[in-house]
């Protein structure tokens, strides 16, 4: 068994140290990251230049950086590195990913959905922490140490079943944690956009993102991470067709037959 | 009839005003776009910095314009501008987006999802055309205008049925297009990230990404559009949950229940 770590935030990171450590004594394991962290950059990938790729030691152990983007990473360690993993996991990132409009957004998600179009199974973590001191947090990395190495067993085990190609794991702060653990779907969105006008120090008009929270549904990822406490775990799949019966519609549709 | 156009491209893209004048008859318009191109910078959002908007006027026709991404003006038209709009027009990008690895790229399509969570039907546009002024070969104008003035009408008409969000079209050089149109799913991949090695100017090793294609099912947007020459129209979903049924398989599997 195979298992390709990496993450969004950079391999200054120790999120993707707490990942190795779940689960080096399970499996083969390679770790590779960028120089630099790419968080919101989602899925870009590298073509128009040169990518460099080294290995590095880092908090004592041994990974390997690009200076491209994290889906250049995930390529670069399947073609160049020749490693070809059973399982991918990206995290700990810093900042939790709910909702679908995180999940399109995030790039930690990205490296999974990226992992998963290649027919491998993926795992994104993602953590409710603002910095990465947090991540040496005692209780923080038990918890997070005791669900992906549970996540991976069972995962090397079963696998996925058809239709789930991605688990998009998110984690609450110790503090705000109640100790239950939810299989939820994702809420469609968590903000909705607002802006405060402001001006800038030379006088000129400028806007502020402000998200507003979304009303949230129950059996929701954000209901059951804001309101519950819980860690969330919602099962995604990668493919955005629509079912045939609905391109037979539209087939229709863009005919002009439908009336 | 409310109709938002923008793309990926920037405000210079005469691929947006395209879409501009297959459609300004029929609805209440507005365009935004970005100053500089950001292309695969996908679904980027700025939260950390004041975004600038102005109103500008370029290839004769009005347009307002962000120093932010394509998902923030999309943002700022609706909130700051108050256009809340029916539909949203996306592109027409310089180069196609097909197959789920490309959609998932795509700032052009990336646009089209954001609206789409909003709950707004999208539609995203991208061509087989290598820069801005293959935009001005007339049959090519043609063709477009035809198609997307007829998928607003019957948008306007119809709406999108349920478990469709956005309508992802690509649309094939003049040259190589047969006249035919294809309502057909998103292959999973297009390309295989394959690298050559080589080493700069100053000696050192760096790797460049070289796509090789994936074989192409018949039946997917790739097929139809590389080896039959069709406009191909993919209806795609924005929701990413598995289903119900998946929610609880995992729900045991996680819990190690199944064996």
């Amino acid at each position: 068994m195979k298992v390709l770590l990496s993450n969004d935030d950079s391999y200054l990171s120790p999120g993707l140290y707490l990942l190795y450590e779940s689960v080096k004594d399970l499996c083969d394991t390679l770790m590779i990251s960028t120089q630099y962290p790419k968080s919101a950059t989602g899925r870009e990938i590298t073509f128009d230049k040169p990518l460099r790729l080294y290995k590095t030691k880092y908090l004592g152990y041994e990974v390997f950086v690009t200076d491209g983007t994290p889906i250049d990473a995930i390529h670069l360690a399947i073609e160049v590195l020749g490693f070809k993993p059973d399982l991918v996991l990206s995290g700990v990132n810093v900042g939790e990913n709910l909702s679908l409009q995180h999940i399109f957004y995030s790039g930690t998600v990205g490296v999974a959905i990226e992992a998963a179009l290649m027919g491998i199974p993926a795992i994104a973590v993602s953590a409710d922490v603002y910095e990465f001191s947090d991540f040496y947090n005692e209780n923080f990395r038990e918890l997070i140490k005791r669900l992906v190495r549970m996540l991976t067993i069972n995962t090397m085990k079963f696998g996925f079943p058809k239709g789930v190609d991605v688990l998009s794991i998110n984690i609450p702060r110790t503090e705000h944690f109640r100790n239950c653990y939810r299989v939820v779907r994702a809420a469609r969105i968590r903000w909705r956009a607002r802006y405060r006008i402001d001006r800038d120090v030379r006088g000129n008009i400028c806007y502020w993102l402000q998200g507003e929270p979304e009303v949230s549904e129950v059996d929701t990822d954000v209901y059951s991470f804001e309101r519950e406490g819980c860690v969330t775990i919602s099962p995604i799949t990668v493919d955005l067709n629509s079912s045939p019966e609905m391109l037979r519609y539209v087939e229709r549709l863009v005919s002009g037959e439908i009336s």
